[in-house]
């Protein structure tokens, strides 16, 4: 489906500069498949509560996971209202006033019931497709899970009922009079970045860092590694 | 107050690993400060959403800000209970079983009552403290703020009634056994650095990059440079 694209409501279209959003899936995934943390929104007693958690995607469900003892993920695996929203920081704008000071960004709210995963063989396969996602090639290299890891582990999944996509990229948008000002103006880009991997202290001698991981290298951005892997 | 710390309810309390929970407010501002981008979550008619935005703060008291046409700040002006989260990722854990791979950050989950900035001179000052804090000696190049642009912003201010740090570092914590396998454990390092300065195309001509942004380089830690601007 190359034009699927979700069918915003109320609750998820950009109503503020509206032609920012987008609501096909080939821009929301885009922006979902670049990124590794996303913030995880739901609601007790009333309460807004906004958990940082590493997710991953197959098709258009969300996941996320954790410890079976997690206060989040005992009350969401209930099935409940979640909104997951990941956000890229692109640069930062600066205009010739400080109202048109603004940011570059890729962002995406998505809207959906979370609940659990119940089935100890699809979450143990949703378990691998996160570390395949991450690590390719890493898992024939680590001792397979236990049983009572596979236990004390909880996958929680959410299929997108809704979701919109905002972004903003390129330079300032100044009022006409202001650009005649003595003022420097631009975009100061901002990206996420590896470093330099740092070897366990106690990693056996001899082992060397997995050719399947090659992608992590000093200076490469996160976000295009994740993409990239995910493609090949 | 150097000791000063937020008293921690079942709202904020770090349960699982409680041991990488942090209640004080040096640890709390540490990692505020560091940031740029929180995620504020607010419920509208019991839905949970999540909204990236810029943010600042001053004393116990975050800010943020948008168009006075904002579906989410007309809504939290009125007085709504909201969660700021905001999340570095500093690494990933690599380690010698699925179960163990884990996560460096820092992230802070602040919970108060989100509210509209109603004075008109504590709105103009604070968005001055906000370009202030991205931007040293920048409002100098400027023309100042009109006074529609400032009636067509708004400013939310979320004092913390409480808080919560929650930290990771270090290397893997493998099981014992499994420091035998022939398997490659460490982190590899992330993080969120600044790139080259673009100028606006339609920048005048002989207006040079600020001496005041010169933490801006090629290269530099964006939460190092936010932390080290607002010490000097």
């Amino acid at each position: 489906m190359p034009d699927a694209s979700f069918t915003p409501t109320d609750r998820s279209r950009v109503k503020r500069l509206h032609e920012r959003g987008k609501y096909d899936e080939a821009s929301i995934f885009a922006i979902l498949d670049a990124a590794f943390i996303a913030h995880v929104g739901y609601v007790m007693e009333g309460q807004p509560f906004v958990t940082p958690t590493a997710f991953w995607r197959q098709g258009r469900t969300l996941y996320w996971h954790g410890s079976a003892a997690s206060r989040m993920l005992r009350f969401q695996e209930k099935g409940v209202p979640a909104c997951v929203t990941v956000t890229h920081l692109d640069g930062l704008v600066l205009a010739r006033s400080g109202f048109h000071h603004s940011i570059n960004y890729r962002s995406v709210m998505a809207f959906g019931t979370a609940k659990l995963v119940d089935d100890p063989r699809e979450e143990a396969a949703q378990l691998d497709l996160f570390i395949d996602r991450l690590y390719p090639g890493r898992r024939a290299e680590l001792r397979p899970n236990e049983t009572q890891e596979l236990k004390g582990t909880t996958v929680i999944a959410m299929e997108i009922e809704e979701a919109s996509a905002k972004t903003r990229t390129g330079h300032p948008k100044d009022d006409e009079a202001d650009y005649a000002l003595d003022c420097w103006a631009g975009v100061i880009p901002i990206q996420q970045v590896v470093g330099k991997p740092e070897a366990d202290p106690r990693l056996k001698k001899g082992v060397d860092f997995p050719t399947g991981l090659t992608r992590y290298r000093d200076g490469a951005r996160f976000d295009e590694l994740l993409v990239a892997q995910m493609t090949e």
